[in-house]
């Protein structure tokens, strides 16, 4: 039987049909248009459902289960949207809409970093293995934590807040009030923050760099200079580097995960990120020698992540 | 039925006769002798066990369990002691030598740490708890996690090492090879040199402190000048109570357990270290005024922890 996976986020909505092989066969879009009510973005994931069953020719009754991936705090045990920044739900059951939108009695309702963490687990970087920890390197450093091949969040389902543990204490202030938590160090926002210091660096101290061209500073500036040879790029990048590995190896010794898989925007640097982030790890991870270490890759399913992790719940 | 909890330490074999509620019955202990080969250790922990029925007015016949709690690297599956500091392991295969020596087939073996969670968490501070992470302050901060009842350690039983978490990048260096890991600041040990490097700064600059009368610096020097309004004193006590707070918090972004108790010497401090850490973390944790949050407590068996959490496995 099908599954549907539902992506939801501040800017677009996004229903997959999933086989039992967790297998994304048919996929569509549409805007959140996030401005509009809880009740109006909630009637549109459920006609995208059926919108979705229609062109593979299948029956919305036949659909066993939907999940959904929900941005912020949700409840799982009750189905209800507690907060999203990007949204407009507070407190809200969206469950309960869907399961009236569709006729679907088995609705999912989960985080969406917990769902691409899943999603990874079942058809992607961690597939076939028993615990695995996403980390998601956009602009923030998000985390999802699968053991058993079940997400796990703590007993109030707000754990895994994995970029909001301090790795530098007393260092930069993060969005969540602390000082120097990982994210402030390693999301992509904090590499292009990183980038910008070091050309203004360059300026003041009369050094060039090939980083003085690029029109609007991105996550990919210091990385593209630093290929082609440039010192202060390879600096930054160095420094950014560095930064992760120290929150990667935090994250090995207390998990000691089967793989620990990174997704978001820095992370379609690709193999060349793990290749340069492994030796700093497993320099200074716990036990070192003696044993069976992680593996570290990068994740596999890009955006598909959180369908497939949605119906997966 | 009874069990048998044994806590073996690099001083001290424990060993206790537990009930079917994990009340702990009647306990023995001998010296260790870890000088000794790991032939003969567990010939006198098999020795204890049968000492302590016999005591007990049982036979050796009517126990349904041992379990063992020893320290350094243990895998379970084989009940192979790997590697411990403080005894002559090397790949020994103490569950076999306790199951020849007592005749008891059912043999667990465990790391100590995670017994003392897992003891504190079916008869202690997490008792009908479903989560719980145990963070014990002694010469270094150990860690141990339960969920849903059971220990977790990663794949390869490596993990819950908590206290090898930097959260200073750069910082004090650590035992275990690392820069400004948790240890380095939270342990008994850390403490003692924190309060040391405050004697000195006062000796330099000529201020006074109750602590130039401590014959000999422990983890309680620091405390009892505080309680006695000593305020060099103050600043060591409120310097570590701030570090500690850090990593405390980072255990509750990253898990969320049901409740995280201390032990170790420091946790003797008792509620007062609790009242004065609770404001801090509370302040600092995600997620903070909208969600329940995770109690803190003092752990409550002290060193019967081990036994009854072995006892449990």
């Amino acid at each position: 039987m099908y599954k549907i996976g539902i992506d939801l986020g501040g800017t677009n909505i996004a229903v997959g049909l999933v086989d039992d092989d967790y297998k994304l066969v048919l996929k569509k879009s549409r805007p959140t248009n996030a401005h509009r009510t809880p009740e109006e973005i909630a009637a549109d994931m459920s006609a995208l459902c059926i919108e979705v069953c229609e062109a593979a020719g299948i029956s919305i009754k036949d659909i066993e289960k939907i999940g959904i991936a929900s941005p912020g705090v949700v409840d799982p045990k009750t189905g209800v949207a507690v907060h999203a920044d990007t949204l407009p739900f507070n407190r809200f059951p969206l469950a309960d809409h869907i399961r009236r939108g569709t006729g679907v009695q088995n609705i999912a309702l989960e985080n969406d970093a917990n769902c691409a963490a899943l999603g990874e687990a079942v058809a992607g970087a961690a597939k076939g293995k028993s615990s695995g920890i996403m980390i998601t390197l956009g602009t923030g450093v998000g985390g999802g934590v699968i053991i058993d091949g079940k997400v796990y969040a703590g007993f109030n389902h707000a754990g895994a807040e994995l970029g909001h543990m301090v790795i530098e204490k007393g260092g930069v202030r993060c969005s969540c009030g602390r000082e120097g938590c990982w994210e402030a160090y390693s999301s992509a926002t904090a590499l292009i923050r990183m980038t910008k210091e070091k050309i203004e660096e360059c300026r003041a101290s009369g050094r060039d760099t090939i980083m003085f061209k690029a029109e609007k500073v991105s996550g990919r500036t210091a990385c593209d200079a630093m290929r082609q040879g440039d010192a202060p790029a390879r600096e930054v990048y160095e420094k950014y580097i560095s930064y992760l590995a120290t929150g990667i190896t935090n994250m090995l010794n207390i998990f000691q995960p089967e793989v620990l898989y990174l997704g978001g925007g820095v992370s379609n640097e690709g193999q060349s990120l793990i290749d340069d982030l492994s030796p700093l790890v497993y320099k200074e991870v716990y036990g070192g020698r003696e044993i069976e270490l992680p593996e570290l890759k990068i994740a596999q399913l890009g955006n598909d992540a959180g369908i497939i992790g949605a119906a997966a719940l």
